[in-house]
């Protein structure tokens, strides 16, 4: 996986400090115990510095993941992994909300700050 | 574009700090890439000085955007930029809310702060 | 206008600080400028000291304002000054949330603070 | 306008009498009175004969009102009749639901039934 | 009252049944009891023949009932016999819904259908 | 009880079949069996003929209740029949909606039409 | 299991037609595939004759299921069986609905009518 | 009133620092100057020391209020008060929101903190 | 495709007409003309003859979807046909609904009834 | 009781601190008082150290619940005991929501703090 690579394009405004939510309610992946579907509703908030993240490729950055085994936990780690990689903010938190599975449903929250920031 | 100025009127109570909150669900712009309309919802929220933001030049100042192509970051930091511009506010918030655009749907938050204040 | 009076009674509990809430999603003035007129919500919110307001005479306060020309921000002013000077509050809070005109609804936000408090 | 027109497919269960709906929220025009922009809901619903309407000329036929003057009812009624005429289905019913304008909202509702039909 | 006339316009579909509703969430008039206000949603739908209700005369129609004393049962009465002589619909129904008066809210639902039709 | 008699009033349109619905949110009586107090809904619909119910006298009507012991069931078919003995009209309906007890909750919806009617 | 039989008591309006509905958000019961519990809502809306449920050991008898294997469709057409066996009602519809299980979530409506009834 | 007293049993965790809350959403009493009655949602929030609040014996508590005359601000401090007096916690809040009367809405929200705490 | 077969168990009240429903909020296939992945929520609703359709076969029959490029219009009807031939029931509705793709969403609705049925 | 033991597996992302929530509305247990069940809904919010929770476990964790008689609060605390010594984590919130009974609905929420921590 990840071969597709997410795109950027420059900030327009970087010497102000905003903010940029991005929230992607189809998101799916596979469970690598049941080898069964997952579905959730993936969030990336961030404030951005000299780069911002190009939409369409975040949508096929997501699409990578179809058909791949990963955990709750490994897969939000990786997306903030990955995105701050591509962008380098000053900092980024990913939310991946789980549609329910045995009756239990997930949230987890990741966030990124860059160091020696403020 | 931006023939249309935002016009103002005198604050009625310029020694209090409260806090005036405009909303627009009836946003639409176009996307410079496909050249496709974007819609979207547009929160301006500000502590005004001397003068308040009048809401009839406030609806035509957003009209201007209907036929021009322009980004989700670029617009809402030039909402500001034009807003701030024309009132002088000790501090403005703009939020912008946009509607599904491959799946994904999008948030811009960007705020003002006077320098020098309190 | 302003003829009737904002009645109050002896706060139960003086030596306690607690919150009071009113919200009256019936409240109607009269654009200045149009002539037409504007439909809101009204919510205060205090801290009572010696005095607290009676609901059925600010009903009738708010009545006063059914046929009067009068613009969002100075009716929010407005409102907060004679409810203040009516009961002398530790802090008063008062919000008007306004129906949709021009495709843009409107939300004023107006907070006292006694002086020399806390 | 209507340089744009409405391409079709085949229907891939002409034998079966089933209902499709397509739901389009970003529907804007021009209020030919004021030339301000209207926005609106408009509600397709039919039941196919040979040809169903393919979406992405159904998209780009909508975008032909966005600068265009019209009024609710008269809108209602060419949509109803231009995709009567792109499709020819058994019935086929148009509703527009519109945004607040001058504290009302309107819906208008138009419906075709094929004649000599069941 | 009733010096305000609710204006008409040719209906640009004659040939064709359809339903056109309007609802105007802000109506108000008085109570002739209380001389309180009373507060409620106004809906009208109707199936034109020759003529359309005019939305911004039927603003200024409501409008004429602000000040006006009448009970719930009779302004809903009223408003459909004007609003059926105004346009000679081939039928009309007017929905009023009231705010909470006594801890009970109120519905009327009145119809006209127009004599030998169909 | 049934000491407060439900008042009426001549119907303003006797000549037309239209609809009134009276809703209390804030009905209570107590259960019979447990002494406890029971909370509900009481939606009242009616079509009309020569006399219409007063409102107060419904509010005070609903209050006698107040600390009488009856089941659901009864309760509904009462109101029923006090309502109809009051005003006479083509057809009533009483729903009553309670609040759950022991993890259910429970509606009652009962309907009397006038005989030889229509 | 059914040790706990459903009581009854005599309907206080025999000769009226009305509908009684009750609904129980709490029914547990097991899946006797995989042992794990099913979670689900049960309604039932009853038209009495001579006698009606009682409340209390409609709850009781809902209790017995609540470690016992049952399928989706077998539950609902054993609960309709087993009240109207208490109660011979006019008519009666029991309706469950299930939480998801596998991310898919079921709903099941049977319905009894008298035979020779109207 | 107020023979019927508060009932506690021991925390079962004294040690830790934790928060329980108790929803009454069908509390009544009566209005002092009207004599009609008034229907809210009282809500206790506490942190427990020793003792916890026994639910059937506040749900006998609150009953004492039904044929009670108190007004908004005196039964929110009143039960604030009992309610410390009954479990001694380190701190508790009583909110109380009341259904609209004459047009308006009110929260009364007051709290307690145990002396010398934290 | 199909490989999978939809399994069925006996109904459990062969004798009783009743309805079943099953929803299906994680549906996923693939667009034919983009390769871009459709998101949807499929609901069978039936009334069974002699078979119900087992739940668990039902998930993996919908699974075998998740890579395959199909239409809307041609999904909803194959769904249709295969859970038909599969339990061969009196009547069936399927109803497809599709999240936004262009600012558009959809729903497709067929039905089958058994021939010579009632 | 619990025999059954929750099973943890290794934080992918150890280093850094983030925040996972699992969400189980079908928790059920029974009340020692009066034998009866009670249903609530059940969140664990935690930010891991070296172990993450395993879902499975943690649902058959609960189901030990079933037959169980225990008080709100006290298995409010139990499982927050029962999780923090299972997975030894930075901190952990337990928050159990329960259906009403008596009228009356309540929330417990619990957490720890693992000493010495930041």
């Amino acid at each position: 996986m990840n071969e597709t690579s997410i795109e950027t394009f420059p900030n327009p405004e970087p010497n102000r400090r905003y903010i940029i939510t991005h929230v992607n309610p189809e998101f799916t992946s596979v469970c690598p115990k049941t080898g069964l579907p997952d579905f959730g509703t993936v969030t990336v908030r961030y404030v951005p510095r000299q780069r911002c993240i190009e939409l369409k490729s975040l949508k096929y950055y997501y699409l990578q993941y179809r058909n791949q085994g990963i955990f709750y936990e490994a897969v939000t780690n990786k997306i903030l992994d990955d995105l701050v990689a591509a962008c380098d903010p000053e900092e980024m938190t990913v939310i991946t909300e789980w549609r329910t599975r045995g009756g239990i449903h997930s949230i987890i929250e990741a966030t990124y700050k860059r160091p020696n920031t403020e």
